[in-house]
């Protein structure tokens, strides 16, 4: 399971002037999808909007309202969402380029919350981060994501069927519930790094040692890319917590701190996969070097018994006129006493020195 | 004695609703027992109780309550017993998933501790993290083992004959003899790993060398993982003894300064523990590749005197009509002296390059 | 891809007095020259002036001026320029230079912002570090490029065309616009960087494996070099945004957050391609050491074979007199078939124990 | 000089009540000696007393008390004596707790300092860590010591002969003294250690090379529980220094300030010296490995000359009814000729490949 | 280039009172020479006095007073001078052990300021560290150097002549002036270096290979000496220029922050200097053992090609009764086409490996 890189575009924007918007990373759908929940305690009202523009009466309603957004590519779109809930054009710029690190940012009476998720591509076998953007404001909560995922489906999930606090819990609370959705996919995500890090080990420990480097630093980097995305989320998420953005209610805090320890968990998941990958490194190498000195041992122990024997051989080879060992009775049966000799003395002398 | 590796079981809540119950976790225990120990300077009452409802006559007496609960699958009797008195939802989750990162958190009138107690597992000979959750309110203490453990049995002796301060003092004074029984119990584990240690030392200065790699990364891996489990907790005990639950009394505060010491010297000797286990593996590999080394190059230089003295004896073995040595009358006492003078020359010259 | 090495030029200035003027740096251009671009939202004026005098015109209008230098070797024009502006004298000095480190200075009325530009030479094929210094003081702007370069063209055309928002904000976000196009470039130098660093794992997974260790460390330096310089600029955009120069409206504050932003990306991408230098490395180590043990395990595998087979012909090579197995009529084949017995039992054993 | 290990007692006293009073670690002495100071700028009493309550009549008077206790392994004793100047319980267990961490706790009316003194044991030649604790009270300074050594002995004599300032300054200026004689035994410790590294270092660059790898670690481990000894101390030297115990007069801190550089000095000597044992370890492995690379390397050279020999010389002593060759008249002589040539082409090559 | 090591001394004190004073250090100048710099903007007295009691006229004028003073040797001398101006005894007995770390001291009418220099030794031809103390006070800047050095001639010779702003500024630019002149002497040291390490580089690259470890390691502790100078050096600038000592007047505090920036430049070249070193040793080693592979291949493949030829040649001089192949017209040809046959499928067995 190789991670797409993802560091090709941010250089794309050089150029333009800040705030000018163009949609920057992989397009990940072809068409922008708008759905619209409004919910409170009570009702719950689902809807597939085709302009941006129909957003505009749910805009001062009473109730709760989620804009869900999946497809981040068409920037007109995206552009007269954004501008009809009055965001800053550096935060509609930063939803289009999908580039951005993690991180929360306070508008006043909105708060951006930027993060990564990460979804595995049946069909290219990879681990694609996509980036997913919220917006929590008075009463509405915006999210954008670049396709619409899985991850997001079970919060969908609760609303519709009513389960779970979300419904009877404020714009701040399902805010929470999205970001929180997303940090517990990470650990389905290191689950499956896992069982790749288990094949891992056995092709390891089995030693048939073929494709070992390749997949253990692609894992590695997979890791890698996790931990970038989650050290700043962790960062943002103890911020707003400790200080508190205006817009997270005194209930929903207690929230952000289990949010927070669920960070942490991922982050020291993450920190004990990669140690775990650095020893499994050292076990390839250590007894990929233990085989090679191995054969390279007994080989040339063998090379070496039969050296000296072959030079005496040579010596009864040679045509010297008077060579009188050739003329004894017993000569070549010597020979191979003495060849037996030698072996055993070289052997007894390897094996006292622990080298067979 | 290898490190059962705990980090399986996070995901398994990913796509629940926060503050959902469900047992997260391996199932260390058949059944839920739950003892109550109510008591003051003069007496100490023991009860095994068999409902969570029975706990209720002990909320408000004047007495310290510690009610020691061991097994946490039953979600039904910790959600009980929780609600009886009046945790937060989200408390009751982290006691029911056994896979939290150790932490102490502020609810008000109650602080939640959670902390990790490692249990050598006779049957898999492999050490076990199991949780440990502890409830510190007014006038109550509530814990929660996986399974009924030896490490609090001292702490349960001492209330029951009134040895030690523990009777004469409130709930915080109890809490914290929990907590410390269990950061003891750390050090009794390292000083089993400690025992491996030596071992393997032994075993790495004999130089039989087949089996050192294996055993020296499970004992990283087990130190990585009491590592985690004792940082949170340093800075957790760091944090209260100094800004202070208010639920910690003055006079225990100074306790909680010497188990701040006590987390401090079980880190410095993880740290020290590591280093040990860096320094073995360095030996190791270093000793290994100068032994390989050496074998390598005796046997090398055994080959190489005898190659040329081959090649002279091949020479004496060719069949050219006109080989004048053949013939002399010494011609073969010769070859023997060229023979010598050969293996002489190199020898010496073996040894001036100190390579011999 | 090599870096230029600017490390050799600190110490010229050892000796003189602080703050006597001289020039510093490489010499990047042969003549000075002076733009200056005054504009506000309705006009701009572009006008190439000859000397430092004829900017004192431009010094206390309304409108916003942008005097844009290019080429600082020239000590004269420089200090009569900054002292015209009454820019202290170590400014000066460090204007002129251009072993500078990255640094915002806040001298009260006017502050100081010194960068590094990463161009690169078309004939030397090397990445160049140039310093660019920009002044923003009431009212106007004074950047110090060592050359004409391309980074700030877009920023002229901007203002030229009026596109964007900087004919119609005041000097701070010039100043703003003029470190985020540099700011920018580090990310299109990194692209190219990154091409270089594809080219390179190629030619290491095919194993062609001549000239790799070389590019590698080269690249490695350059990252170093652009760390070096993007760390401080972070830090410093960090303190401005935070505890803010007066001289940053309210109004461009946000916009120096997206520009903290866009430094912690260029970071990040440089941590990540150190990262992924180091995997590549590693790779190139390990593959090269695989392929170089097989090389060996596989040919001392057939002289291993050989050398008893050598030895039992040499035996048979002998002269003595006596000697049976001479005279057997099937001697010859019998040879033959000890020499096929003594090779397959070797083949196997070497594949039993999948040395081979 | 290796270290005598001490990370085995610490575990021994889990499982007893906190502040229960056993003695953990070696027994260094057999009994217990208490020794009084009694001066002033004027008189100075030195008194050897026999049980603790002796010490009753020193500790309201006027004059500076030192209670210079050597042994601490009687449990009876300490506690009596500690009792008797009201010292709290926990204290008294980190008295006899030989296994302490460094530290400075203040107790409002007293301070209490734990260091290490690290004494050279002349019969094990080890390097034993032994536990100084001093308590600096109002008027008098107890230290504990865990057998009398040479260390605090000048501080003794300047007592006793009225020497330097000691005996014209306070308890606090008495305290500072003790600490600052067993920060100044670290550098003798230090330097003898230098000594050894000193040894080391020439015989690796010697290079009989059989015994390097076993001093290089144990002088690593000994800096590394120096090290663990410093770091602590000096950080709290730094914060009496800072924030000031009430204990510690205003003319005393300056040389509070002057103690913290001194750890300071020691803790950069350590790093020094960490730097250099890494950097001998690395000289020692690559002389190593080029010593044997260049073994290998001109060894295999002679063998690959003569083994294209030898096969000639076995071309030319088969049996072959037609071959050619051995009818010649010069056949021996050109097969020497062409010897000599083959010879001498791959010497040349070698040399020309830089491999001779 | 190496460097003495200069951490031998320190010990030396070790026994003594605190403050008790003697000379720790090696002693590089047989006189202590003592000059006086009375000046101010108009006039400038050069004295040179023989006792340090002529000092006490230029105690309170109101010209800047700099007294010079080369060798700390002469215990009496540096006392009576610093008793003289009413400096502390722990600032004489660190002035006179030169084994001091660089730091800046407040002593409230007086700033002790203490920092290393390196002068190269032409006769060891070795880098020596030496001590500069240098005092501010009001009205006078007390300077020590070990001996009379060239690093801060510039400095006296911009005061005989006038140069510069010194004349005109009072003693806290003096006392600047002094310690830039040693920062920037730290980057004439690091050129030096820097030339060393080109020529190693040249070496390696050339691949003589044969005393590379030797200077790179002692340019590498070199680097790490200076940076142990300067690390503390930079922090005590930071803190003088930020809180600032009252002895610095508010117009020298920017010179301040510009020596901050040097000490950071300094420190970053050194960092640099640090990468590049690891750099050369990882080319180093990395072409040492690409060298060795390819050496061993080349030969174990001329070897592996002749040993089956050497074999059948053996073959066919066995002296079997009956081998027919003996007994056929074109058997030697034959044998010689089985060779070439053997030899080039090997050949080319090895190119389709690429192992050639």
């Amino acid at each position: 399971m190789a991670l797409n890189r993802s560091y090709k575009s941010p250089s794309r924007s050089a150029g333009l002037a800040p705030g000018e918007l163009v949609h920057i990373g992989e397009r990940h759908s072809d068409f922008t999808e708008i759905t619209i929940f409004d919910f409170d305690a009570e009702k719950c009202k689902e809807e597939k909007i085709a302009s941006p523009d129909d957003c505009a009466p749910f805009r001062d309603v009473a109730t709760v309202t989620w804009i869900d957004v999946a497809g981040v590519h068409d920037v007109a779109v995206v552009e007269k969402l954004c501008a009809g809930f009055g965001l800053h054009p550096l935060v509609i710029e930063d939803i289009l380029n999908t580039s951005q690190r993690p991180k929360v940012e306070d508008y006043g009476d909105y708060l951006y919350i930027v993060l990564k998720l990460f979804e595995f591509d049946e069909v290219t076998a990879e681990l694609e981060a996509e980036q997913v953007s919220i917006i929590l404001g008075q009463g509405f909560v915006i999210s954008f994501e670049e396709r619409k995922g899985a991850v997001l489906e079970p919060v969908r999930d609760r609303i519709r069927r009513g389960k779970g606090r979300v419904r009877r819990q404020g714009p701040d609370y399902l805010a929470y519930t999205l970001v929180d959705a997303i940090v517990d996919s990470y650990l389905v995500r290191l689950e499956e790094l896992e069982e790749d890090m288990d094949l891992l080990e056995d092709s390891i420990t089995k030693g048939d040692g073929s494709d070992v480097i390749g997949p253990l630093h692609s894992l590695k980097q997979a890791l890698i890319e996790m931990r970038k995305s989650v050290w700043p989320l962790r960062d943002s998420v103890g911020t707003i917590e400790r200080s508190g953005g205006l817009l997270f209610k005194e209930g929903t805090r207690i929230y952000l701190r289990d949010l927070y320890d669920h960070t942490n968990m991922v982050i020291d998941t993450i920190e004990t996969f990669r140690d775990t990958l650095s020893v499994l490194m050292d076990i390839h190498l250590t007894s990929m070097s233990i085989r090679t000195n191995e054969v390279m041992k007994i080989l040339t122990i063998i090379a070496t018994i039969f050296i000296p024997l072959t030079f005496l051989a040579g010596v009864y080879g040679m045509n010297f006129k008077y060579l009188p060992e050739l003329e004894w009775r017993h000569g070549y049966a010597t020979f191979w006493g003495i060849c037996f000799m030698v072996a055993g003395v070289m052997v007894y002398f390897f094996r006292k020195r622990r080298w067979l």
